[in-house]
């Protein structure tokens, strides 16, 4: 180890220090604040993130980071990985002048602020000039990281959450989905059976109940975290100490279980992130990619197939006193894979969900670059997804004001959960290969063996391989649409 | 306004962002955190607390000070009460070396971890070794103190919880109480009547709805705060945000009620504190014995009274659906004021209460001046109790572990509990002599005229007047014990 590698590592474990302050009031903020503590909390996040933003701007760090990358041949291969991982981050940050980053900060605050009212009132007009502000903020930041690496505005968004994720690695995947997909779509509408709707109400304490006993088959563990309440589900915290969220409908019991199980298998990942790295950027994930890959393979691939489906028919019988055909093996499969164009991304099945993805993915490029003027998002918004599923949503709030995403800045970030997804469907079916005794575990809610393999090939490596290294040398190949493609044609015929 | 005076403003606003950022934090430590999260937290804390120090320390600050003390004759005067506020924050800050900080929140950290355990367990060499840490490192800290502010170490310390407090302004009032106690608690003794016990369970729930209701009667505002549970109840959260804590006995009613009105009175104050000035030292509260009159003007003058007893019978009916003698106001009466000498103080009656806290101020002085060793405490305590009270704790657990204080470096902060008590009789019978209408308010759940007595006599002034300043322009004298005497004459008799 080199004098600049261990200062940098000094310096970048005291700003994870200060993130995780931040990951811990951002939870709070979404799951516990009362509505008067909102301007002092604004204050509070924008103070922290202007902190981190300066130290990582100070001259010196730039310094050591050129020290220790030439002297990296002294370096171990994980210490390199985590060298190269504190570049992007310092390269995110100093591409962008601090009072622009506070600037971001407040305006998305603001936005999200607007966005809660205007969506339940479907009321664009009143969301539009804020915004309008994030829109072009971002637009500035990712000018300004665009040159500072060399690349197109949306790429350097693309990194933020991805490392190393581009446009040029998106087009062919998402090509591919778009012309499939119509054919899985039909075949699956054509021979789905309808299932037998499942009469509630479902008491929101026995479906918290249940799906404490679900986190607890999977392996998480509750000494290092939480399970609780939120307007959408989400996963936040810190290290030891990794929250997550969920959203119960008493005459659904399916959405605050599915919520569980999604945010169960992110939480998973940062549970089983390396110790030995805690604090570092190597130490985090690989990339939202990864991350989502983790959630919609324990929520769509297990949770939805039938071994999982095995294992919790007779709990839901239990928990709700449920009787008949309906709670069967056979009727939850067919409750779980229904097939059905909707408005709503979080509420689209597997086959659908992808479209909702395309359409943001070439909505949302089309803004950064400014061939889309916020103020003609709803009819974009409205024709694009009529001619991905051939429906159109009524109004916005089935529209365009249905995420949150975009009114916090997040662009660039959709494409990773349709990555996820394809990621998920390789990762399962190598797992799947190298342990086939997994279902048979699965319908006794035995997590053991997948959650130990996903331990080895997924979590303990952190950002120590990237996302493409990490795929490859878990599966054998590189990232493709051909494992979803199977599981689709597998779990809905065709 | 002068241009130092500005920037001092600018500077102290942004620190008093990060210590609401610490303010939720240790709120979620309590009430929230997984075990896991507990060495990541104390990292937060540290870093964040490290922070605020180095805020301080900067020497412009020092700087910026003397200019505007120089010129403080062009600022109004709650202005120079503010440079006033600001020069003691920061002599407290600057007179304390940066890593003795961060050694004493790692210390007390460790030592509250260790204490968690050794209370329940009785266990005193288990909490000696990180308790003697604490107390060396708060010696150190005191003597630093003590050195740049020109007194000594422990009046050094009680500046510290209460601005301007003194050892000498203390010790006539203690010694006063001294004297006086032992004639009313004899004469309480033998006088009152024992109340007939109220048997439970108590549903939690139940106790916390009534704790809602009672919060809401007194004009606590749920809109900017909150009810929570913790092991030990406290006011903490941050402007807007203000989060009290109870606990809750299934077999006791009258804990978790009381528990909840001490901490309401705490936060009427923080809700009552000057919009104007949020974010300044002056903005705060006036000190810890203010404070404390506040909670105890609640709990102990209101909420152990007869008018308000008379609201709550009532509902404590409705709630439990009791019945009977037990459930009507002279029993409740009864059971709110029985006396009786015990070894917890947080279960004492005012009576008794007073010599706990003389005990730990004799106790405290000693530990600070190095005329008691921390190995010697146990003995010490328990000869001082039995002078005192003439009760023998049987166990550490009743005697020196039962507090979490001086594990948590808390050393010069029992005495404002006292202070607390006197002020809060003299206030209340200020408030009663300008308002002779308050209880029949009371009767009827009606707080209104008391608070906006204390918001216009106590709340609005926030640090502006002196603790001293405060209480005599509120009640026209000095603060003294005659109060609290007349005030144990008319509720026990004598």
């Amino acid at each position: 180890m080199t004098l600049a590698y261990k200062e940098l590592e000094t310096r970048f474990a005291h700003l994870a220090t200060f993130r995780e302050a931040i990951g811990i009031l951002t939870w709070d903020r979404e799951t516990t604040m009362p509505r008067g503590g909102a301007p002092g909390r604004a204050d509070q996040l924008a103070a922290l993130e202007g902190l981190c933003h300066g130290m990582l701007s100070e001259p010196s760090v730039g310094d050591l980071l050129e020290q220790a990358e030439g002297e990296s041949g002294a370096l171990e291969e994980a210490q390199q990985a985590n060298i190269r991982a504190m570049r992007r981050v310092w390269r995110h940050a100093n591409a962008v002048p601090a009072d622009l980053v506070e600037a971001q900060s407040r305006a998305c605050s603001a936005c999200q602020g607007v966005w809660l009212e205007a969506r339940p009132a479907a009321d664009f007009a009143a969301f539009l000039p804020t915004f309008s502000e994030v829109i072009n903020l971002t637009r500035q930041s990712a000018a300004a990281k665009a040159d500072a690496m060399e690349t197109s505005p949306y790429d350097a968004l693309l990194d933020e959450y991805d490392p190393g994720l581009t446009e040029a690695r998106i087009d062919p995947l998402f090509e591919r989905l778009a012309d499939v997909l119509p054919g899985h779509l039909e075949h699956a509408r054509a021979n789905q059976r309808e299932p037998e709707p499942l009469a509630g109400p479902f008491p929101i304490a026995d479906q918290e109940a249940l799906g404490r006993k679900l986190m607890a088959a999977t392996g998480f563990d509750f000494e290092r975290g939480r399970l609780d309440v939120s307007a959408h589900p989400f996963t936040g915290g810190a290290t030891g100490d990794v929250r997550i969220t969920t959203r119960y409908d008493e005459n659904d019991f399916a959405s605050g279980i599915m919520g569980v199980m999604h945010e169960t298998g992110h939480a998973l990942y940062e549970q089983g992130l390396p110790d030995a790295w805690v604090g570092q950027p190597a130490g985090r994930d690989a990339g939202m990619s990864i991350h989502e890959s983790q959630s919609l393979l324990i929520e769509m691939q297990v949770g939805r197939g039938r071994p999982f489906l095995e294992f919790l028919a007779p709990l839901l019988r239990e928990t709700y006193g449920g009787d008949g055909p309906g709670w069967q093996v056979d009727n939850l499969v067919r409750l779980s894979n229904r097939v059905e164009p909707g408005f709503i991304r979080v509420d689209a099945d597997e086959i659908t969900y992808p479209f909702h993805i395309i359409l943001r993915y070439r909505l949302e490029r089309d803004l950064l670059s400014g061939n889309l003027d916020p103020a003609d998002l709803p009819p974009a918004w409205n024709d694009g997804l009529e001619a991905l599923l051939g429906i159109r949503p009524p109004d916005d709030r089935l529209g365009c004001l249905q995420d949150i995403h975009w009114s916090d800045g997040l662009i660039g970030y959709f494409p990773t959960y349709t990555l996820g997804a394809l990621a998920a469907a390789q990762l399962y079916r190598a797992a799947l290969d190298a342990h086939p005794e997994i279902p048979d575990g699965l319908r006794r809610g035995d997590f053991g063996v997948l959650l130990s393999w996903l331990r080895g090939n997924v979590h303990q490596w952190g950002a120590i391989l990237t996302t493409d290294e990490l795929i490859e040398k878990a599966t054998g190949a590189p990232l493709s649409t051909a494992a979803f493609e199977n599981h689709l044609a597998e779990r809905y015929g065709g």
